[in-house]
């Protein structure tokens, strides 16, 4: 058979076009990187403005976001000692699992140690390995909607083997967690319930006393909790962070992190999966070996980088965390009031953490726009403004924006977004 | 139900261990990675001697093998302008896909563009895209024994829709491809055949003549070359380096690399996947299209070490490449020499290329010795030296030393094994 024959069956083929459509392939369609590309391929290269990207949690581009003195230096003088050029440990450099518990044990009630940690390529690779040890036939895992799409993504991955049900985050009540659509929903095939807190991408704060529901509910369904930590400590409104960790002797928690969010370098990729888990549960579990056979077989941090971050998490500046909890809070503050602005839309709550904030889009007021994603797609076209729609991370006619910006840039989107939705106004 | 009895599930859950066979948990038994860290659990604390580690392809810890100056530099200077701490684009870099476009165009008789390059994490996410992308139900592909395990992990990770077929390397013919067998073990349902040149486990180089047998014989079976070139340009005999990308007219090429050997930089994980096909075949069968969705929800290489590539593989001097190809000759003749030496050992080819050579193994002439895994256990006991087991690259009774080391550490090595084996001798 000729080539082009053969290999021409590979596009059309209906059973690879299945297996692509329960895995990997088509999750272009559903990741927030896919969603952002089709968007910024709907900008107007006439518009002679600049682009204001308001889509995804990485200001990294703003200078006033530019990340420390010291985690440079640190990555750098590591690179230098030529030492770490080597392949990566399979768990990680102990130095930096030692680093990352000493880090994490500041805000627990017990010592994790360096054997709890194991460094991931950010919390992306953390997000897969976990729920990749979880799968099993007919196992169910409940995930927030909204939510952070990757959870769908790598459960859809796991030769699907595990069944993704969505609960529900409360607007009315500040974005807390369903606890009564959670018990409704778990059956005695539910393996976890992940949370994400600081909230991705309602930019909520879980207070002590919810988490705590939140860890007794998960005990008394016999559920380990997979907590999303990506954004630990960027809480700047009245409810301090607190890690899910603090309740693991309650329960199992597997907790996840990175340095991307607080240290704005979401390119260096490094993260971590820490069980958190004073009575080894997940030891003697099992699940514990099935993390060390993920990770033997997986891609590692780049090993210079993992032998910078004792330094990085030891040596930053307070003042460095004030800065850009300010910037947070100024920007968070600077979205809420001009959205206020807007009539189609409406905040109901103000973000207290991450980056992002969900915004209720009214339709019913706009004249030629059907839904979130005709208004994003008009928005990038007309403005050349980047945000989310809100089905990207599970609710339609709602919008996700990223306020984490430089402030002037920020205030300029939000005023082409209101000038759009003046534009589009039914007339009364 | 108690946490404790649901998570005691999961050790014991026999789907789920039935499910890690075929996936990813228990490949720790067979990675290189895995069968190293057994070897080493073996080693003897109460022996003052160093620790030789002639088990992997990783020299960076020999100053003799430290990178080039400029690739230091390069990556120091991307990360000081702190407009590379940010997420990277889904397909790399584009100055990152530009180099490595130039970088190989010095050696094809057509160009590749940048949109034929994708950036990956080191040569192992290269070769997990493509096999994922080439899966489909009942789909095999053809990989030389002896070989590279990650092929038949990610070959049995990608839902089973891959079956992994071995063809023979000829120790006789200087571990040549034996043709005859790949025709009679290609089928209808047969996609593509991997080649590794140079050659990891058997440090050989094909000639020119023998790349183009191989293309044209995938050509007749209409099937697609996946040519792993992660050793690519470390040539030290009398054979040349061509790159299989050459005969991309003949035969639509994915070509796999990464600067990780030949810049001796592992712990970087910069690698690539390019599709090296003027015919555009790849482009119409919609097999570009799956790499694109699979690299939409996989994680990128660091994004300042990308940025660094165009001046890594630019301003890299040709002293740097000679020193190192000097070494790699000079530890290649030191390892064949004294092989000859030791009686239970023979070395069917002198190494020409990489980093490895393969040595059989006769264990009739050994007392208590029953395999080469037992001699490898043992080695690491009783003379600390670490080799790998021909069993974990496909070959029982046979051993893949590493001789990629620093000269005199070698010589200690090879003394060790010669000692070893001398003790271990059946008596006459």
């Amino acid at each position: 058979m000729s080539i082009d024959g053969k290999l021409s069956l590979f596009g059309v083929n209906p059973k690879k076009e299945e297996r692509h459509n329960d895995n990997k392939t088509t999750s272009s369609a559903v990741t927030i990187r896919g969603v952002l590309t089709s968007l910024k391929e709907n900008l107007n290269e006439k518009d002679k403005r600049p682009v204001i990207h308001l889509g995804h949690g990485d200001p990294s581009a703003f200078p006033c976001f530019r990340t420390s003195t010291v985690a440079e230096d640190a990555v750098v003088d590591a690179l230098r000692t030529a030492h770490y050029n080597c392949y990566s440990p399979t768990f990680g450099v102990p130095s930096a699992r030692r680093g990352i518990a000493d880090y994490l044990n500041r805000d627990l009630p017990y010592k994790l140690s360096p054997e709890d940690v194991y460094l991931t390529l950010g919390c992306s690779q953390a997000i897969e390995i976990s729920l990749s040890v979880l799968a099993r036939p007919g196992a169910n895992i409940l995930i927030p909607r909204p939510g952070y799409p990757l959870y769908e993504i790598h459960a859809a991955g796991s030769n699907n083997n595990l069944e993704a049900r969505h609960y529900d985050l409360l607007p009315e009540k500040r974005w807390e967690v369903d606890l009564d659509g959670v018990e409704a929903l778990a059956d005695e095939n539910t393996v976890a319930i992940v949370i994400i807190n600081p909230g991705n991408p309602c930019g909520n704060v879980f207070s002590y006393q919810h988490l705590q529901k939140i860890a007794r509910t998960a005990r008394n369904l016999g559920i380990i909790v997979i907590a999303d930590e990506v954004y630990n400590h960027l809480a700047f409104g009245s409810t301090p962070y607190v890690p899910m960790g603090v309740f693991g002797s309650i329960v199992p928690v597997i907790s996840l992190g990175s340095i991307s969010k607080r240290w704005i370098v979401p390119g260096w990729r490094l993260g971590w999966l820490v069980t958190s888990d004073p009575n080894g549960i997940l030891q003697n579990s099992g699940f514990v070996d099935s993390i060390k056979g993920c990770l033997n077989a997986a891609s590692h941090p780049v090993t210079f980088i993992q032998a910078a971050v004792p330094r990085i998490v030891d040596e930053t500046n307070e003042a460095f965390f004030a800065k850009i909890i300010g910037l947070l809070k100024e920007t968070a503050d600077i979205c809420y009031e001009r959205i206020k602005e807007i009539p189609c839309l409406t905040c109901p709550v103000k973000p207290q953490g991450a980056m992002f904030v969900m915004v209720k889009l009214n339709v019913s007021m706009l004249e030629d726009i059907g839904d979130d994603l005709e208004f994003c797609l008009k928005l990038a076209k007309e403005e050349s403004v980047i945000i989310l729609p809100g089905r990207t991370v599970g609710m339609k006619n709602w919008l996700r924006i990223a306020f984490a910006a430089e402030p002037a840039t920020l205030e300029d989107g939000l005023g082409r977004i209101k000038a759009f939705c003046q534009r589009h106004a039914k007339k009364q």
